[in-house]
């Protein structure tokens, strides 16, 4: 069999404001190539423990828990899912969009009995159909989605959730994919069990870990679990004997993708969280003006509007492929399409990390404004 | 909460002789830096196609169903079992050694009912046993390790013990974690349905990514399923819609440690596998030579000893820790010591992928040699 005939990488520097990945900071992609190392070596053991702390910090928690699980925030949310779920279970999942239909179909795959409570994509999910819901029935779970990435909205009231779920005895899972580094995610503050995240949004760190925080009720909960986590690779308690002492092998960590990780935290701990989320609110505002200046309306109202991801309506006048694909062959800009629902209707733009940049919102928008014009 | 202070990341350059992760080329490194892009981007989908190319050449097979898996080995690992078994299944796991053990452990997991051929740690599995097991009793599935990173056994009569299988109607599942790219792994002429490995090892990529191929018997098993499979991230069918037409998002890929691999497996393909297994080959002999001169036995004997993991017997004279530590701290050299029933009886010295070079191996042994004469 014969080798194929490959040529060397060429890849061009994109504009990335999509719903991620986002850009990446030189000084993050360095890092990376930081020589391999041996995943025990004693090298290696401080630069794990950094990492926890500065996880720690940007999740704003003191949970001993806080590790990168070594997948993408998809593995994430599995984690934050299997490891607390046992068969027949019953949980509860908000769902208003996109990832909350992906907690659904997770719980399901661990044989958890899945309750939803469904709004429209673009709505947020009421606080009190939580209450409604747990007041009748007792469930041990209940997750929702932070910043949905499906529709840009910002779920509000996550700690009066919280505070529901735990009077009715239930865990509370938050996804921050699209919000850990971008706008403020609490989680002693707010009081939540389990709280997950990818590297490749508002952290800026290329795809492939997700951050990952579990609070003393979920790790009692993990404690008194009666049958095996029904995934080996996601299992958190043995993730734990590698990420704090004995620090035993469990598997083989991705440890250039950890330097990575690590200096995207440096970067987040160096602005400062509250600057980092004034600057996300800052370009997004500009962002939101400009397209209300090009005569576009947007999908979600601004007390609902997440700064991180901007979902315009599509005028009428422009086909949807046309402009992205003119956006990204013309002006090396990416920028993402709605998908479900919002299919043709909406498009998504992301200004995540290092991409939520003054320079990038004006280039972005003087790029579509010529675009939508033609 | 305040940000915890860190500093700039200072990592050594090691002479990477462990059990993996190998050392990576400096190409493979550069690629990885190359800009991060959307995993929708037109630009990454023939990326990921020569990936797939690639693979296949290493695999030595024309499977369709050949990608990276997310994650480490062991993803690939649980990838394996988790997509063919269904709760009530019966399975047969070949056990030599810890990796035999982690299959055992993943697959009852996944609700299997797993059988055990076991060996002491150290011997190959005899074809015999197989086929003694397998007339009794019927299995669907049947999983082995080709190369056990714990003892260094090159498993021989992989096609032998892959007829056996399917001549009872079972699959035959084959870790190739460290032997891909190192030994010959020839998966279609040995027709094995369902192989996995990890970027880390003979491939010479960083770690995270697991290279995994799928034949046409395991394809119809797939199909065939009657109940999800009981995992999200590694859902196989799901993870095709993206790595083939139509492209659709499953989760964000890793586009940069698959540009990484991308790198590394070019490099694989310009070697050639048969230099590079003659490569392996000629540097292990060389160790080997080289560790009988120091007067150190090998726990494997030759005709069951794998070029790319070799295990010396400790000598009495030294101790295991010591010996490694003055490696590591005086010559920048990392070495495995063994484990479970091998702990401190054997050390487990890696000549994989780029690792593989006459000037670590004359490094190693003069290091050694100094070392053991303390």
């Amino acid at each position: 069999m014969k080798a194929p005939k490959t040529k060397a990488l060429n890849i061009p520097q994109r504009v990335l404001l999509g719903p991620g990945p986002s850009m990446v900071p030189s000084r993050v992609m360095s890092a990376m190539t930081a020589p391999t190392i041996g995943h025990l070596d004693p090298v290696f053991l401080p630069i794990i423990a950094d990492v926890q702390d500065l996880l720690r910090y940007t999740f704003q928690t003191k949970n001993r828990l806080t590790i990168p699980i070594s997948g993408t925030g998809s593995a994430g949310m599995e984690a934050s899912l299997c490891n607390f779920i046992e068969p027949g279970d019953e949980v509860l999942i908000g769902i208003n969009g996109y990832f909350g239909e992906r907690l659904y179909e997770m719980v399901k795959r661990y044989g958890a009995n899945a309750d939803r409570i469904d709004r429209p994509w673009g709505e947020i999910l009421p606080a009190a159909d939580f209450e409604a819901a747990l007041s009748k029935k007792k469930y041990k779970l209940l997750a929702v989605v932070h910043v949905e990435t499906s529709t840009g909205v910002h779920q509000p009231d996550i700690a009066s959730i919280a505070e529901i779920a735990h009077r009715h005895g239930a865990l509370f899972v938050l996804d921050t994919v699209a919000s850990l580094g971008g706008v403020p995610v609490k989680v002693d503050e707010w009081d939540l069990d389990v709280v997950y995240s990818g590297s490749q949004k508002c952290l800026s760190s290329p795809p492939g870990l997700a951050p990952i925080t579990i609070g003393p009720r979920a790790e009692k909960v993990l404690e008194e679990r009666t049958t095996p986590v029904a995934n080996w690779y996601l299992d958190l308690k043995s993730l734990l004997t590698y990420w704090g002492e004995p620090h035993s092998y469990h598997h083989t960590a991705p440890v250039n993708s950890i330097f990575a990780l690590r200096e995207a935290l440096r970067v987040v701990a160096e602005e400062g969280l509250e600057d980092r989320f004034t600057r996300h609110r800052d370009n997004a505002e500009l962002l939101w003006a400009g397209l209300g200046s090009l005569g576009m309306d947007l999908l979600i109202p601004e007390e609902f509007r997440s700064p991180t991801l901007t979902t315009p309506l599509i005028p009428d006048t422009v086909e949807d492929m046309d402009v992205r694909r003119h956006l990204l062959e013309e002006h090396n800009i990416e920028i993402a399409g709605g998908f479900g629902p919002l299919g043709g209707k909406v498009w998504r733009i992301g200004l995540m990390g290092h991409s939520s940049s003054e320079q990038n919102v004006k280039l972005l928008l003087s790029a579509l404004g010529e675009v939508i014009k033609i």
